[in-house]
């Protein structure tokens, strides 16, 4: 499935980049923020997003979708066949929001949540129509540029809703890993947690700084996960033997004293004021907005570079991405259909009622 | 400092892939492996990594140095001026083996080892004569392409011998980061355990396969990773604000049930093969040296990648690559030098003897 028209409730960095990545494929995107700034701050990252296409497609963009403030969810939802929500993590808010978004939304419309960690069987408990179209949709930032999207439903969700959402997500040039069983923070952001957590003691123990430690990511083992993941660098690590030998030669590991894992640190003011006078030092040379543009010069010359590799097939990331560029460089050689189709879509009754509001 | 005549002790996956760094440095070496198997294992790091520096320098590779099989330690130390230990990693046999070195290595050479996580205090006990020269060299796989070097002093290093080392793997085109403080594991290791203890329980218990835990991986964070470490990411992530927002908005979550923190998976023959299973399903149409060939091409075509960004001056692992790229493309441009040199070398008494034993 393909989206015609799509919503977007929430317009914080990730709701604002998947209205990005959205606009950028020609797709039509309502969205509800009741944040005053929300229009100032989508385009900010709309500017960032373009810039980051623009390097991928230096012939020309596809026509962008069209992007329409809604003054409720309400309205957002209305003619929507696909809606992601990206609110902030509080359970309470997440099940306000999304029994507005079920009562209002099409019957046969797809939710995804951006959440990145609440489970989404106790999300769709505040659906009372259509708890069974919920996903989670969890993508990470900048969502415009990174493919990935875990895919989890919830004890409710059908079968067929997360297949649907699969066929969306990669209709956008992603790519969806559905998660097998329900966990908190499915997979990624248990393993960022676990990095995380075990970051911060490094830091607060004084055994490296913030720069010091994302240099050990950037020049190491950073540069491995770009392209193969943990399991896949291990099988080769454990050389002509394979990933049984490498199991049985550091599987003991395991059990010595290589990491805080009983413990959290405390999150206390001198720990947030350590990583963030550390993290001022690193990189208070550049604002954000030129950080963002270094990240994603930099994610589009790594993706690009990968899609050159395995015989010409590209390779991981690559791989998607040449396919990606590919489509949407037919979608921008066909301006004139593009064109007459938005030209159908303007004069359709239900599009020009939503306009109206 | 540079290298003038290297010795390296051990000759597996890491201990080799110091040779063929070394080598392609125009570095001779001389190694010792009791291993009857040595010779060939060596070898074939050798071919891939000529392969991939070939992919580095088109126009030529600078003329290698020559490696020289010792038949003892006392042999392959004799005339070095950097040694680097990479045996296997058990505290006695560290032992034995820094004690040999010690004994028979020139008084001034500075002795690197390649442990991944014993403390260099508890290391260099075993050293009567000079322990103030070991350092932790701590490398990662593979060693002749990925830049970073983790070094670390014990009680008994002097801060000259750190800085000697520092400057040393500077000389062959890497990125040592100076860790403050000795801890087991150091920092890369702490962070890679921690991620691949909570990646065990994700198999474990079912939640996704090694296919799509490394597709998360190398889909997502991966290439976050691979040119801005987890700070820098994540005070962009913070938006406008910056760190101190994302610290305020993040830090609660450590507290939530969002990682296995308390407990290690148990360790057995069914876990074992339920990853040695999943991963041969995923890699099993390629042979591990396939798969070096393609890490290895992903590797430089990321560094490459990286080397054009930031306005040409490169960034991160790539700002070092394209260095090290030119200093060797001068080497190579220089073929009537290291000849005479090598001859000059090649007649000096001392190599003579060594040789002759």
């Amino acid at each position: 499935m393909t989206i015609s028209k799509a919503a977007a409730i929430g317009g914080g960095v990730i709701g604002a980049g998947w209205v990005a990545r959205l606009l950028l494929n020609g797709i039509d995107v309502s969205i509800f923020d009741p944040d005053p700034e929300a229009s100032r701050k989508v385009d900010e990252v709309m500017k960032g997003a373009r810039r980051a296409y623009r390097r991928m497609l230096p012939d020309g963009l596809p026509k962008q979708g069209r992007l329409t403030f809604a003054k409720t969810i309400a309205e957002a939802v209305a003619d929507a066949d696909f809606i992601q929500e990206s609110v902030p993590e509080r359970l309470d808010l997440k099940h306000k929001v999304l029994a507005e978004i079920d009562t209002h939304a099409p019957a046969n419309a797809i939710v995804g949540s951006s959440t990145s960690g609440i489970k989404p069987s106790d999300m769709q408990v505040a659906m009372k129509k259509h708890p069974e179209r919920l996903v989670v949709g969890h993508p990470f930032n900048p969502v415009y540029l990174l493919p990935l999207v875990e895919v989890v439903g919830g004890a409710q969700t059908f079968p067929e809703a997360i297949e649907v959402a699969r066929e969306i997500y990669a209709s956008i040039g992603m790519k969806p890993v559905v998660i097998r069983k329900e966990i908190e923070a499915f997979v990624g952001d248990r393993l960022l947690e676990a990095a995380w957590r075990e970051s911060l003691w490094l830091i607060k123990d004084g055994i490296c700084t913030v720069e010091e430690l994302d240099d050990i990511m950037r020049y190491g083992f950073g540069l491995r996960w770009a392209q193969m993941g943990m399991f896949q660098v291990y099988r080769v690590a454990g050389g002509e033997a394979g990933m049984r030998h490498f199991m049985a030669q550091f599987g003991p590991c395991l059990k010595w004293p290589w990491t805080k894992l009983m413990d959290v640190p405390e999150f206390n003011d001198e720990l947030v004021e350590l990583i963030a006078g550390q993290s001022d030092e690193q990189s208070g040379q550049w604002s954000i907005r030129e950080l963002e543009k270094i990240r994603d010069d930099n994610l589009v010359a790594i993706m690009e570079a990968l899609s050159k590799q395995n015989k010409g097939k590209g390779w991981g990331a690559g791989a998607l991405h040449k396919d990606y560029v590919k489509r949407l460089g037919k979608l921008a050689a066909k301006p004139a259909v593009s064109k007459a189709a938005a030209k159908a879509k303007a004069n359709k009754p239900k599009k020009a009622a939503a306009k109206k509001k």
